[in-house]
């Protein structure tokens, strides 16, 4: 599958980041952090002591606010490279906790959508001023070949 | 369906809401409260300004951290009612966001899980020292017929 991986300029990022800080409070409670774009997708990182659980692990409703605003960013960055103002609003999402995460950083990734489901999403918001755009995000834990959480959502984008 | 409806100590209610606040810094920064266990099951809630996203809406982490912290109050409950000690984690949920949220004071309610549910829970947890129990969550919205978020997530305890 080939992906869709566009350059992002570092200045939406950081617009990114302001946004993330000042739009959604939690998002600040959780020192939520975008920490870049690249060939791996976006990532996002929070650290581990506000977002703490009874047992000094990851908070799965951090975990899970963090994967959101994940997906929320890809889908906002990739809006903002195509030149289109929307709002976009997580419609669903599903969840596997595999292990618990205790890293003093927690790093969550949102994967590169492929180019053929970025094709398809583009051409449904010119129709229809209204398409979905489903991602997959990834947090790493101890084993190399599978996440510690695995999250997929699906995300709609409303043309203004 | 019959379902499983221990009465529940206000006492318990209050450990439990002093256990959210103190061992999960995110439910205290969401302003989370644990508002009564009855027939509809138990409800919680959170105000909607420290839990707010762009469109002044409820952020849909917090929603889904409502939602996990629900579904965990409740098996919390209905384990020390049993008088078991055990620690509970959360293994895997799906949510659906219906509409947007933007009551003041955002409510979730975990309902009852079914006497047949609970018998099976307890004969494993015997048996095995480990069990899952199934929970479903709801947000209400301005619709009475469809809640505006619906979750469902499976929760693993480990007695001590």
């Amino acid at each position: 599958m080939v992906t869709y991986f566009p350059s992002i300029a570092e200045a939406s990022l950081q617009q990114l980041a302001e946004t993330l800080a000042q739009e959604i409070p939690l998002s600040a409670q959780m020192e939520v952090s975008v920490d870049g774009f690249g060939q791996n997708g976006l990532s996002v990182s929070m650290p581990l002591e506000p977002n703490r659980n009874p047992h000094h692990t990851a908070f799965a409703g951090s975990l899970n606010a963090l994967c959101t605003i994940a997906g929320w960013g890809m889908t906002h960055l990739l809006l903002d490279n195509l030149g289109v103002s929307g709002s976009t609003v997580i419609r669903r999402s599903s969840i596997k906790y595999h292990e618990p995460v205790q890293f003093e950083r927690v790093s969550a990734r949102c994967l590169h959508v492929t180019e053929s489901d970025w094709g398809y999403f583009v051409e449904m918001l010119r129709e229809k001023s209204q398409a979905k755009l489903d991602h997959v995000v990834q947090i790493a834990g101890s084993d190399p070949e599978r996440p510690a959480v695995l999250f997929a959502g699906s995300y709609v984008v409303h043309c203004k």
